[in-house]
């Protein structure tokens, strides 16, 4: 079961070329994409209408998309507009057309009811265009359900343990709990980290001096926006552990990450990211080196999660025992378990937008 | 659900050396297959009856075979003529046998009913022997069911798009419907190509000149068998269209081609496939040349049919919307099921065999 | 069905390094293994009980076991001791013990239940420590239920023919049946080798004179112990081809093997195994020229069982044609039959433990 009233990352945006056809698998539903001459993105059901020949295969002709198969040619709605060798074109030759949008330097697929796709509703990720920050990316094909790894991206107390060599974070990191919030379409989750990374390798973002403040909501269906400053000594009680208002401190450095976890089907999933400092001189080279530790910590998630998928595979029932760090992704199972059972309930209002972190 | 009563096409006549043993599954069944010494094909279940090792894996001794896990030896008939160590052999102790025949190149297993079994049904393939073809050869394996095959095989619809840089028909040729005749065991297709290759790229065996006559009869369970000649510019209305008398007028050049669609599984099948131009000088380079176009073409069929099998398993309830194309596969489709419900009402006569195209 | 109060062999001793931790797969379950500081071994089952990531991923502390997922730690009864971050442990957090001791250079794995754990029950295997024999070892995995390899251990015809290049039997031997006997656990089987031998190639460990006498226990759920010894040509005769008392006559060469088979999966199994000459001068070279042509030999078996698993899975209705050979495979699947039966009978005695061959 899939929230489908919402935006899923398909594909980063330089990933769609002028003129190519690319296919996505989105909860299980195949999807071709291409950019019309508008440069607006056509998403259309990956699958011919007459003998289900894939239409990625197929030939982009001006705003249409020829199957190359038999020859039917669909426009951008969908609607089957030729069949060679054949007047007569019947209602029902159409395929599936999905709302898609680029922005944020992503591509974004609305899986629901065509006429509530709403671009308000599209996370505030942060693109390359934004000129703040200096930002490198990747992404990273996992053989698990999307559900384990938003468990992970709101439980950091797995970095104490997971990512003891790479981001470094100490074990007074997993004995802290941060602060969680629920939000309309998702969790916000912030914490001030004074001890957790005092004893641990320092990754190249962190100063080894300094009060780590640390924010990120996730939105449904997976999407990661946080945001790191690192505050002199002492900020964290001088702000009485509370939110800090950033204008009235001196932020020694400060970082931002958009993370996108996509569900292929139900046992695979793709994880899109991007990391960087604030734009600054020298920041291209601190990007780089960001990025090559999230590289080795998100491979140590991967490794951790499938096999964990692997034992839940092979024990359907067994049940985890929870703990007090599995509030965040408790949380989250529960906005996306309402989201699903809202859009059973015919004519619901959707959750509203999230704003920035 | 597959036609029992009719033979299959199990391997090309050289796979199978004489005191070698070889292993074909045909409909889901596996068949050790060895000739016999007076050059008779012996088809046997192989899987022995003792403890189902396969029996392919075991040694000819004359003209039997002796499973060579604990020594079952089985004759030609498939009847179990020793156990090593006991001197009883219960009735029970044998696997079936299948007929098998050696003829047009090919080794043909009749699946069905042994008392059946008549070398007359057959197909009329072309064999390397035959003096008037100068033929090539070669095989491809599908992950697909042969039923999408036979699709293929029996609407050229696809030749425009998916052989348009291979065999280099024109977009004329998809919009031209041929003429399909039923027959007891399949059906006959048959068109003039007037236009249909004018501005392709002309294929080594096409003549940039003239009219192309194409006939061919498809018959169960996935036999193509396929006679191609290009006749002088105004045959086509010289004939009215129709059916033109070869004696009648002076043949440019022309060719031919057998081809069949084995299933081996549900799942796989095995493409056997010979063409060649009229022997004649030089027909041995042309030979070549139409069989690399060939292999080039199906390549690109097995591409897409194997595509087209995954969105057909991903999507098991998606009906095909047809088009005017789908004649020839729908009468293919229905001749197979009739001859199917037909084995189930006993003691009903098998079709009658098919004559040459 | 599996009978659980037995002791699987999960591993050579070896292969568990002080300090690191191994997982294995035992009928279905898995088993993570390591080696408390007092050199006791610890079987916990291979899942966290909070997410259900595997724990042969996570670290050694002390005699304790932390999961490296979200820091959870386990002592070595797996009950837990820590949860990062949370005072009160919950009684329903901890992880199946499973008893596992390292005896005759295996480590064998109690299933069932601990309280009936009893060591007294590990079969009597020959380990490396025993200075009467000069051993070499190896194991092999295969893709085939272990009952498959059981079948194949407790009928030997199957050497005339499978390994007649490598054991070197000739079809005398397979034409001869051995005398079998029923144990608590298990089968004895012996056989005097008067001429099965004598037209084969000679396997390093045969005298070409004498002759052979063999004898083995297979015990659940998969243990076979085989004495083989050659004694003068006529010792058969002289001791009316009944069990010789070995005291009373000169044995020209002898030699033993131990061997496992262990479910690992319903459809995979690991097959352990040592063998080797009586201890003396230049008894090395001679292990190894046996351990040759023995995992030549267990190559052939694993390709003929691995190929007699996909005619079984292929053909799910299809029942062996028994023949008199079976005797040994049918009491042996008895004897398991029955334990795993009397499992399910509560208060049960368990079989008795065997003695040695």
């Amino acid at each position: 079961m899939y929230v489908r009233n919402c935006w899923y990352v398909a594909a980063w945006d330089h990933e769609l070329k002028v003129g190519e056809l690319i296919s996505r698998t989105l909860i299980n539903e195949p999807v071709a994409l291409y950019r019309a001459q508008d440069g607006a993105i056509v998403g259309l059901a990956d699958r011919c209408c007459h003998r289900l020949a894939p239409l990625s295969l197929g030939r982009i002709e001006g705003d249409d998309l020829r199957c190359m198969y038999h020859g039917l040619k669909f426009n951008r709605s969908g609607a089957c507009i030729e069949i060679p060798g054949q007047d007569m074109i019947p209602a029902t030759a159409c395929v599936k057309s999905y709302p898609a949008v680029s922005r944020h330097s992503w591509i974004w697929v609305w899986m629901g009811d065509p006429a509530r796709a709403d671009e308000a509703l599209i996370p505030p990720a942060v693109g390359f265009e934004d000129p703040n920050w200096t930002l490198r990316s990747g992404h990273m094909d996992y053989d698990a359900n999307y559900l384990l790894i938003n468990d992970n991206l709101t439980d950091f107390t797995h970095l104490s343990y997971v990512h003891a060599n790479s981001f470094g974070a100490s074990e007074v990191f997993a004995r802290t709990r941060p602060n969680i919030e629920r939000l309309d379409r998702g969790v916000r989750i912030w914490r001030w980290v004074v001890d957790g990374f005092r004893d641990a390798k320092a990754a190249p973002h962190r100063r080894a001096e300094g009060d780590n403040w640390q924010t990120y909501d996730y939105l449904a269906p997976g999407i990661l926006l946080m945001h790191t400053a690192v505050l002199p000594t002492g900020s964290a009680e001088r702000f009485g552990h509370k939110s800090p208002d950033l204008s009235q401190v001196e932020v020694l450095s400060d970082n931002f990450t958009s993370q996108a976890v996509t569900p292929m089907t139900d046992h695979t999933s793709r994880y899109f990211f991007s990391w960087g400092p604030r734009a600054a001189e020298s920041s291209d080279a601190m990007a780089e080196a960001m990025l090559a530790v999230a590289n080795l910590a998100f491979s140590e998630d991967k490794a951790m999660i499938e096999a964990q998928q692997k034992m839940v595979d092979a024990n359907p029932g067994v049940k985890p025992v929870l703990t007090s760090a599995d509030v965040g992704p408790m949380l989250m199972r529960s906005v996306i378990e309402r989201m699903i059972a809202a859009e059973a309930a015919p004519g619901a209002a959707l959750p509203a937008a999230a704003s920035a972190a």
